[in-house]
């Protein structure tokens, strides 16, 4: 059917990804502040950045920045110092200008600790101005990458 | 009609907080590094619980914890190092033995820079364990804010 | 004497500035984490040159910048999320192309928690070269401001 | 002599530890923002623990906390997002019942970033009061790791 086909039509891209709590990300109650798990998805999304070949040089060399539009966590089970954790990024395909990233923790006991979401725009460098277009590297990057049939 | 009645049947409440933009909460972008919003929202809550009467020492008190389960933020407009704000910190009426509060951060220029909302949960103090019944001085303090009949 | 004449030859220049520690300031001790401290001494510089006329904008619009080069801190007491304390800044005269601050922060009880010294020099904002001679309106500040018989 | 064989009758421990610079703990000049480098010290005893078997747990079980009461950064360079480095922390003989550590970080050029000490004390984890005595597990390791003839 027309429909399964163009669910079919883009690759799933996730990548994993270490890190271990530091000291100072923990809070008063003992446990990984919250406002943290935005660092560790910062992770994640570089890490997708190094495995499919997308990074923040590729945006700044076309003059643009990729900020952050909208990010949102839920947690399901904390972290304490010391913890090893695994960052799940899995790219979200849009149609439009955006990226989109959904974002797994899971802990040494492979037990997810928190999901979570994060929408990038691209801005002009110079005067922050919203790309409504999207950038002809990002396009090419979608069709080696992303793209089933391109 | 008892639908309306009941929508009126609380109070909004809200508090609104001033803060100056840190240097160290600003990143190589020169903005305020995303992350650092959930600071803020946290101090607009602590000014909301110094406001209506309600704070952490309640909680704890009680050898309860509330921490964070959800948490979102959307962005429209950035801030910059030594930027002053206004967080307004509404409190958002659930039936659930939860805390909900929405927020709005607007600029000197009383433009919207962005909004969000988190939840939080009645955690015991000694082993994490979520309540499911509203605590006592929860309810209290819900009778004597929140409710307009009680 | 001549030595004292020199001694006495500027002004010690103080500002006071008050904080309030945030929850996710502290850290799994229950305690402010250590590197925070160079956040509030942030705060207090910044609160000294609001209140004697030098900011970083004076340093932007010459097209420079003052990054620290050396910064200590020693700590006697330790602080809590929700303590309120007092930073007082303490510009420290010195012939060169640096600036010298040292701190002293006190809890409501007026007992010391920490001292700290901060120092900064010039640089070019382009290329990050060090100025070695003191730009002009440091000069102009420091005669106006800091020298006692200018 | 007596002077040598004393200088001589501790060994020099030194542990390497890697890591990145995260996007967040850059500040608007582009770079790191100073005050997150001890963050890096942090990571850096924490590997040096690892390394030679001593570790904030050790210190837990007996509870105790070992306090930050001073720490220093000196800086030659600056770093930015995503440059990798190398701490290399080295542990500083005392009598004292004190750990004191000495770090450098080196970029990838093996140039030397920057400098730094931190001095810890034990104190009671219920209390707060430090020990002047050295901990027994404390005086083991030592005996262990760092005396040439015990």
């Amino acid at each position: 059917m027309k429909n399964k086909i163009e669910n079919n039509s883009h690759k799933i891209l996730s990548a994993l990804h270490k890190i271990k709590i530091r000291f100072d990300e923990t809070d008063a109650m003992g446990i990984v502040w919250h406002g943290n798990y935005l660092k560790y998805f910062e992770d994640g999304r570089e890490a997708f950045g190094r495995k499919f070949g997308i990074s923040y040089q590729d945006v700044m060399d076309v003059n643009l920045a990729t900020p952050i539009v909208k990010s949102s966590v839920e947690h399901f089970l904390s972290l304490k110092y010391g913890d090893e954790c695994v960052i799940e990024t899995t790219y979200m395909f849009t149609e439009a200008a955006k990226l989109v990233f959904n974002y797994k923790i899971f802990n040494t006991a492979e037990k997810l600790v928190c999901t979570g979401e994060t929408i990038q725009v691209f801005t002009e460098m110079k005067n922050g101005k919203m790309q409504l277009t999207i950038p002809q590297f990002y396009k090419d990057w979608k069709k080696k990458n992303v793209l089933k049939n391109a």
